[in-house]
Formats: structure tokens, C-alpha cells, sequence
């Protein structure tokens, strides 16, 4: 659980001997604190031609209260700006020693429709990458290339995606660049997606690609005045596995975001279950989730008041390579890792238990993306998870229900903590962050995904790995 | 274009060295040679419940002369295969020390509806992974999850995906291990695309996921008697530059395979073009591609006698980081790589110059999916490619013509070369084959892709980059 060579860099004496023997300097990332303002600073906008997000950024920068400047990119913005009493001004390069005064940068790359329109892009980030501060965060925004009605313009679209991955490996000092294609009809659905972003929130979460669909129904709680501080209250969640690890920070963080948090584990943890969910003021169920009465033992003790948020978060693993591995070893992996997820659901989904407008988080992992040596049965789960996700999706959204995953890199865990040191040290560092994230950086994405406003984002899978190297 | 440490640990000095101190020992990858068998030694055969895949798998297997053994899993394929001529038996682990005696592992998977029936995999490979030779190859076949009829089969054919990427990381000693999603009536067509994963041809391609579906129609040359060994008889290939290079190689293979090669390369490459090609009975055209009247000008230069393959390889790169990157440095990598790219198949395709039935295969990059820092302007036009094949593909599809893109990982070039050694070292070895692939791998990956008989594999992305661990 404990980075030191992170700590030791960020002492003075660390940070001159890394500086004089050239060592990485991974940044102690900033975290989301209650106690602190989540959005402060300069935001810097651009955009190509005829941007069709721009009415939709104007209001949310001016709701999360920060102070724009208008890239010469973005002529548009300023009397927008203006309309939407936003403080706002012209980018002005910074004078060289006066770097990182700005916090964000937000580039609406909607209107592109052909590659020969990509330019503003290159002059926008030329003009002001030096100038970006620490652990800031660069956005850029588009069109889903697969709803484009030229081929020009899906290519040119799609072409983001190679950019914004190179812009998170070049901000570096704890910055992250992500992606996020908006359909066309779903610009009141972005509030959700955007706050996560450039929140602290989002530490760990880079070099994703992220799409909001229109075709969820409107949400009433959207629309209505809404406490961005409590995003699930009166919310039920149930998480699994959340005795311990990254789901006791999953419990903890909905339960600070205003759910009711119901948490399930295995019998064997039930101290440690009850010490979690007792601080949070939540319920405790204590299941073997893959024994094959479980799923209606589950809804029934969750049917009087249903629940809106389901979280599979719990797994196992049992590392051997194949030709070593026990039939059990497989096998266990699989029906804990993903036939309980699909067993659970179907309890839950049939029964009503899981309310219409509900949301499904399920955790997969970086090993279900690239494959991991030593984990065919824990990659074979984990790309499993990523089907079950993308399979469900068009068949729950006319019940207003969503289902994404989450896929962590290397997080720091007692799970990591035992990994073999020299091991350990490249997980944690091949990344753009040069660092393992923290179970709350899971805990956080799985709450975006969980809020009402996340509506229109549904069967999609979301790194949470630092921009990890590692991928397929 | 020298990787000497490859050459050094495979002397029998180096072999010691290295092994008392515990360095990698990158296999010298057994490549295809036009003098020796392309298919020989033992194949097992492992299945899930109800395979549907086995009478296309036998012909298959007879037709190139390899002898089967039939996994436990697979007692169907006995008399199957007896039936169809092929010499056969029954498998039986190695014993210790006997081990290396298979050539490839074949697995259908395609009768798999839900994660609870996946219990065969892990047999079949925890029996017969300890067996495999070096530089063996290991085919997972299954069905297109996006096309399945419920989500339990979706996701149950999903998580192949990580367990093949896992097997290409576990098995090692120069082995490939690749996924083919069969769709429901493409039985027919997987002939080219597992002659191709089984070959040395695809030494460098492994951990990749193809797609083959039904959708072509039915290819006249397919049905018909046909010389594998020249597949490409009779077809005319445009290759952009082919001056050196993979170009070079590509405009190589296409003709050993039976092409008649048109290389295109810019006038100031015209001598080493003309040496390429020369010695290939191809012709020669000299175009600076990016130029506008240039796509108009190579349409009329092949306007009499028409293309069947377009191998759009041309490409350069200009890196900086984007704030200290020049704006000509942006375009002109954006105008060759990505945009020449569209204008040219525009021009060949409005003229018919581009006959129906026509391949069109575009070289992208694993920058183009993962980023690279220092390549915005690379890496964003080759994610730009990738979006071209993505876009083309369902709107050519009528007139028979495939658009798929191959992205190369780190293959030895000239390049390559002037690379820093440090860095050069290390994208060398972070891939499953602890090695740079060679520029024939690439134009192997492209002939396959070129093939008539490839007709059902259209709008793919094939990564060359011996499972890189670099993605996204």
C-alpha cells in the first residue's frame, strides 16, 4: 500500500538527488478532499471550426466556478462566455519562468469533419501545454466517429484518439488527457462526465476514451436543482466484496456521495465487513456470492427496498501459469469473477429488485484488456466482464439502466503489496504517472458512473490506470 | 536493422551466458521460405461442447498436410478426420523431457453459449501447453460476440480475448497465439486467414483478435482449384512508397505471391525505386503523394489496365513534443500520412480504377492505438487511419472490396536504427517475442489481408508487433 520511493522524491533532499541522477519524479497527485475546492484555477479554451459543444461547456465551467481563457482557436468564446456571466479573458502564452498557471485545458473538436481541419488542434496544445500547471487536466470533446455521416468526418474524429493518448504522455507532472465523444442530442448529458474529468476525482484516469449517448430518456434528477456534492443521495447501493481493499473504498466513497450503501461479503469477513459498513452507516449482507442459491438469497434480502446501484467488485485471484494451474484454480476464478456477476444480475434484473434508471459497475481489469502471464483464468474473467458489459447495455437502456466496467491498472493494494519488489517497481511505474493509483481512484470512477447524470453512459469500459503502458 | 544481442544469446556461448544469468533468450523466429514446408509437424485439436467449426477445420488441416491429435476435449475430431483423409491420433502429454513435439494448437470454441461451459479451455491448454515446440502457434476460434443471440454467449465469447492474449504471453519461445472470431456462414472463408496464423508468415503477429464474416460474397477464385503458394496470380498492386523499407519488402512479398507490383515512391526516391522494382518485373510511378493534383494524376496512370490492391504504406515522421513542434512539421505529417491516404482512394475509387472486388490495406502504427509522446502529429494521423478502415469498410462492402489496416509495433528499419540504443532496447523487448519484428512480417501480414480469399475480413485493425505490451 505504501509508495516510498514516491514519498522520498517528494522530500527536499529526494527531489535534488532524483534531479541530479536523473530519476523520475512522480507528482504526489492531488485527490478530491471534501474539505477543499474541487475546481479552482484558469481553464483554457479551444475549439475547430463551428464547435457545437460550446453552449454546453459555457454553462458548466460557469456552474463549477472556474475563470476561462479563449484560445485564439476559440474566438467564439469570450461573448458566449460573457452571455453566461463567466469570468473570462484571452490566453496569453506564459513568459518563460511563469509556467503552470493554467489548471485546464478543453478543446471542442465537434464541428471537425474532415483530417485537413485537425490544425487547430496542433496550435491550440503548441500554444499551451508549457503552460499547464501540475496534476491539471486536458479534455478534449467530440463526435462518436461510428454516428458521423462521412466517413472524412469518422476518420477525423476517431484521429482524436491518437492525439489526446500522446498528450497524456507528454503533460506528465500528474496530468491527465482524456477523450470524450458526445452524440449528437446529448449535450444536456455532459455535466456528469465533464465534472468527473476535470475534477481531482479523476486522479488516476487518463488516456481514456469515453462516449455519451443521447438515446438514455431525460432524467428528472438531472433537471432539477442538484447537489453536485451529494450526486447520490437517496440512493441504494449494493457493493460486493467491500469488507476490505478497493471495495471498502468503493463503499466509503458512495456512502460520502450520499448512497445508502448495502455491503456484501463472504461470511468468512464478516468483522471486517461489519467495521467497514458500520463508519458508513450501511447494511451488511454476508454471502458465498458463488455458491448457486446466492443470487436469490441476494434479491430476496434486497427486495423490500430495491436497490439503484449495483457494484461487482468482488474477485479473486490464483496465479500459476496454465500448465501449472489446478482445474479448481480455474475454475473458482471464473464463477466468482464472472458467472456470479451474470448470476446476481439476472436475480436482481428479473425480480425489479434493481430499479429502472438503475446503474451496474462492474470491476474488470488491465489483464482482461492485454492478458496477463500467470492470469489466463483471471484475464479470461476479466474479458468476460467486458463482454457482459457490452452485451447488456442495449437490452437494459430502455429500462433507463446502465452498465459499464472499470478497469484498474496497478492499484495499491495488500493484493500489490505482496507482488515481488523489482515486479512491483515496473507495474508502478510504467505509466504516465510513474506511480500505482489508490483504491480510491477505482472507488470514484465507479461513482460517476453510478450518478443520474451518467445516463447516457452505458456499455463502456474505463482505465483506471494511470495511462497505464500496458494494452492490446 | 541489427539486433545483435538476438544473434549473441543464440551461440552457443551466448546460450550459456545468458542462461547463468538469467537474461532473456529471444528465439531466432523461424520466418517463411519459399524453399521449405510452410506447414509441418503435429496440430492438436481441443474443443468446447458442440463445435462448428470441425468440418472446416479438417478440410483445412488436410489441405495443408499437417498430421492431428485429438485433445480429450475433442473426441468428435477422430473420425472426422478419418473421414476426410487426414492422418490422425489420439494426444498424449509429452513425458517430461520429450516435450516440443507440437506445431500448433488449434481450439474451436465456437460452440461455447455461456461462462460456465469455458471449463475445456483450461484442459486442453493445461495439458498441451508443456508440449509445444518453439515458434508454435496456438488459433482459439470462436464467434463474433457482437453478433451472438444472448448475452451469456456474448460474454462467454468475449473472454477469449484475455485468454489468448494471456496464452501469447505464457507460451513464449517464439510462439503466436491469435484469436478468430467465426461468423455463423463464414465457414467457408477462414481458409486464407488460418493458413496465414498457423504460417511462419505471421512469425511476428500474435495476441491479435480477426474477425471473419459472412457478409462477402461468395469469391469465385475461392471455389475454384487454387495455388496457395501464388495467391495473389493475377493481380495488379499499387504500393505507395516502395522506394525501401517495408515498402520495399511489401512490393517484395506481393510479387513473390504473384502480384504485378506498381511501386510509388517521391521522384527524389526514384533510383532505389527503380532497383526495388526492377528486380521485381513491377513498374514504377514517382508522385509526391500529398501534392494536390497528385491523386487525379496516379488515377490516370493506372487508369487502363486498374488495381486490385492498394497498399497505402507511405508515411513519414517529424517528432517533437507538440509545444516545441513546428506547424509545417504538424501538416505535412497529417497531409501524407493520413489525408493523401483518403484523397487517393477517393480518386481510385469514383474512377472504377480500384476494380471491385479490390483490397485496400493502409498501414497505421501501434502509436496510432496507444499514443506516443513526442508523435501527436504520427500518432493522431495513424489513429486517423484506423478510423479510414473503420468508416470505408461497411460502404465498400458491396462492391466486394476490403479495407483493413495493419499496425506495425517495433519493426527494424533504418528507422529504428537511429533510435537512442536504451530506448531502442527496450521497445525491442517489451513484446512476447523479446524482439523488433523484421519488415517482411509486415508485407507477410498485408499479403494475407490482399488475398481474394481474405474476402470476409474487412474494417480490422491487425497489430504486427509480436504482442507488444504497449497499447491502449
Amino acid at each position: 500500500m505504501n509508495d516510498s520511493y514516491l514519498k522520498f522524491v517528494n522530500s527536499p533532499f529526494g527531489e535534488r538527488l532524483a534531479r541530479s541522477l536523473g530519476l523520475p519524479k512522480p507528482e504526489v497527485l492531488r485527490r478530491y478532499r471534501a474539505d477543499r475546492p474541487e475546481f479552482d484555477g484558469l481553464i483554457a479554451i479551444g475549439a475547430g471550426r463551428e464547435p457545437r459543444l460550446f453552449d454546453a461547456l459555457a454553462k458548466l465551467v460557469a456552474s463549477v466556478g472556474m475563470t476561462s481563457v479563449a484560445h485564439d482557436s476559440a474566438p467564439a468564446w469570450v461573448p458566449l462566455a460573457t452571455r453566461h456571466g463567466l469570468m473570462t479573458g484571452r490566453f496569453e502564452p506564459a513568459e518563460s519562468g511563469s509556467a503552470g498557471k493554467l489548471a485546464a485545458l478543453l478543446f471542442d473538436a465537434s464541428g471537425i469533419e474532415d483530417s485537413c481541419q485537425l490544425e487547430p488542434l496542433y496550435r491550440f496544445f503548441h500554444d499551451t501545454l508549457r503552460s499547464l500547471g501540475k496534476c491539471a487536466r486536458i479534455v478534449v470533446l467530440g463526435r462518436p466517429p461510428e454516428a458521423c455521416a462521412s466517413p472524412r468526418q469518422w476518420t477525423a474524429q476517431r484521429a482524436l484518439e491518437g492525439l489526446t493518448r500522446s498528450l497524456g504522455k507528454e503533460a506528465r507532472r500528474g496530468s491527465t488527457a482524456n477523450l470524450v465523444y458526445v452524440a449528437d442530442g446529448a449535450e444536456h448529458g455532459l455535466d456528469a462526465t465533464l465534472r468527473f474529468f476535470l475534477s481531482p476525482r479523476s486522479a488516476y484516469v487518463s488516456g481514456q476514451v469515453v462516449r455519451i449517448d443521447a438515446s438514455a430518456p431525460e432524467n428528472p434528477a438531472a433537471a432539477a436543482p442538484f447537489d453536485w456534492r451529494q450526486p447520490l443521495a437517496g440512493r441504494r447501493a449494493l457493493v460486493t466484496g467491500a469488507a476490505r481493499g478497493i471495495g471498502a473504498a468503493i463503499a466509503e466513497v458512495l456512502a460520502a456521495d450520499g448512497a445508502h450503501v448495502i455491503g456484501l461479503d463472504i461470511p468468512s469477513a464478516r468483522d471486517a465487513l461489519d467495521a467497514t459498513i458500520g463508519q458508513l452507516h450501511g447494511s451488511a449482507l454476508t454471502f458465498d456470492i458463488a455458491a448457486p442459491e446466492a443470487p436469490a438469497q441476494i434479491a430476496a434480502a434486497l427486495d423490500e427496498l430495491g436497490v439503484d446501484i449495483v457494484v461487482h467488485n468482488a474477485g479473486i485471484t490464483k496465479d500459476k501459469t496454465i500448465a501449472k494451474m489446478t482445474e479448481a484454480a480455474w475454475q473458482s476464478v471464473l464463477d466468482i469473477n464472472l458467472t456470479a456477476q451474470e448470476r446476481i444480475d439476472d436475480a436482481l434484473l428479473a425480480g425489479g429488485i434493481l430499479r429502472d434508471g438503475g446503474r451496474i459497475v462492474a470491476v474488470s481489469s488491465i489483464s482482461g484488456i492485454a492478458g496477463n502471464p500467470g492470469q489466463t483464468n483471471y484475464a479470461t474473467s476479466k474479458a468476460g466482464v467486458i463482454g457482459r458489459v457490452q452485451s447488456m447495455a442495449p437490452r437494459l437502456r430502455a429500462r433507463g439502466i446502465t452498465i459499464n466496467a472499470v478497469a484498474p491498472g496497478f492499484i495499491e493494494t495488500q493484493m500489490t503489496a505482496k507482488i515481488p519488489l523489482a515486479i512491483r517497481e515496473a507495474g508502478r511505474r510504467m505509466n504516465s504517472m510513474s506511480q500505482g493509483g489508490q483504491p480510491v481512484d477505482v472507488a470514484h470512477t465507479i461513482a460517476w458512473l453510478a450518478q443520474p447524470g451518467s445516463a447516457g453512459v452505458t456499455g463502456q469500459v474505463v482505465r483506471v490506470c494511470g495511462q497505464s503502458l500496458l494494452g492490446a
